[in-house]
């Protein structure tokens, strides 16, 4: 979807990496063949998470991810989101950030979209990271899915988000070395909540459905 | 999806039905085999569309259609929104009404999700119409591809959304009586910003792709 766009070779950070997103991400990069670099404040748990991952993933302090990473995805709790970008700027400044964080809360009717103040936490990503070039994906993908070694292909489109055509189109591909998925442009990153919001509506289909729902885009 | 309800012969008042969305939708409940009254603010512009559409579609005012349906669908223009339920409140009493208005606003980058008070347009229904059963539904479909004879198949989930059981199983079966399109419950209303919203992503796919994009729901 995204014509001649390599990101081939590229190093790819998660900060946030020990969470189940992040790591299922981390899982099929390094199956894919990219250097996966899988942060954590706590360098020890970042190596844990890495060796259960294997394929050539590493794990570090979420600092030295930042700054080792070619480009950097952000997969934390919406709770310290903001404050960990903010310790980051100066290592994230240049590069690449995806963010696919999504801001929800829960009650015993499910979940349901928390809102932002920036407008979505991509947009406070962008905020609070001027010199970074923001992207927002990989809101949709199931954690279990990506975790799960009888699962090949992923039946799932990922929407890629943002201002920067170059950026979204790197995304785009790189969306789409997970076997099954395609990266769709979805859009401007003012159009990020509904996308981050959306995985409410995801969560009560899984319930309703026992599923691990994900969403195509037809026509496309 | 929704096991055996059934919406045989139930008749279907579409209100804003003179728009490409409602005419499009009233076609194919028209072609479906439905009793379809499409309304307007004008009874003769109403009854032009109903004739454009054929298949025995009749045309009348909004408040007439209002009385008349058994189940009615709000496809007007979202500034008009709130002020034509308030002006139906009686006659839509006790009704399924479902709402499929997407407050959107538009500038020279595409399109945008309006803040709504109520929380959405489907919450702002609910609140005007608490005597009404409304369900959310039906914001993803292309007008275009609702109107072309040459499709036979429509290509897409309806995510229908509700707090009310057998509504939102009575509004699934409804969507799926259109040729390959399921309706998927999406969750209570409290969610239905999201949904609505992700029509301006869908309209910039459409810019990029130059595509009509619908959504499928994965893994259900």
């Amino acid at each position: 979807m995204t014509g001649d766009t390599t990101v081939s070779g590229i190093s790819i950070g998660i900060l946030g990496g020990t969470g189940d997103q992040g790591k299922g991400l981390a899982r099929r990069f390094a199956l894919a063949g990219h250097p996966v670099l899988i942060g954590s404040r706590s360098a020890g748990r970042a190596q844990e998470a890495a060796e259960s991952i294997g394929s050539g993933a590493r794990g570090a302090e979420n600092a030295v991810v930042a700054t080792e990473a070619d480009l950097v995805i952000v997969a934390v709790p919406y709770d310290g989101h903001k404050a960990l970008l903010e310790s980051l700027r100066t290592e994230l400044a240049g590069k690449i950030v995806v963010d696919c964080v999504n801001p929800l809360g829960f009650d015993k009717q499910g979940a349901y979209a928390l809102p932002v103040e920036e407008g979505s936490a991509a947009q406070q990503a962008a905020a609070v990271l001027p010199d970074s070039r923001v992207v927002a994906a990989f809101h949709h993908v199931s954690a279990v899915v990506l975790m799960d070694p009888a699962v090949e292909k992923v039946d799932l489109d990922v929407l890629v988000l943002g201002d920067d055509r170059e950026a979204t189109d790197t995304v785009q591909a790189l969306a789409s070395v997970i076997p099954g998925v395609r990266g769709i442009y979805g859009g401007r990153l003012r159009n990020a909540f509904q996308v981050e919001a959306l995985t409410a509506n995801l969560i009560s289909i899984n319930r309703r459905y026992k599923a691990h729902a994900g969403v195509r885009v037809t026509d496309v």
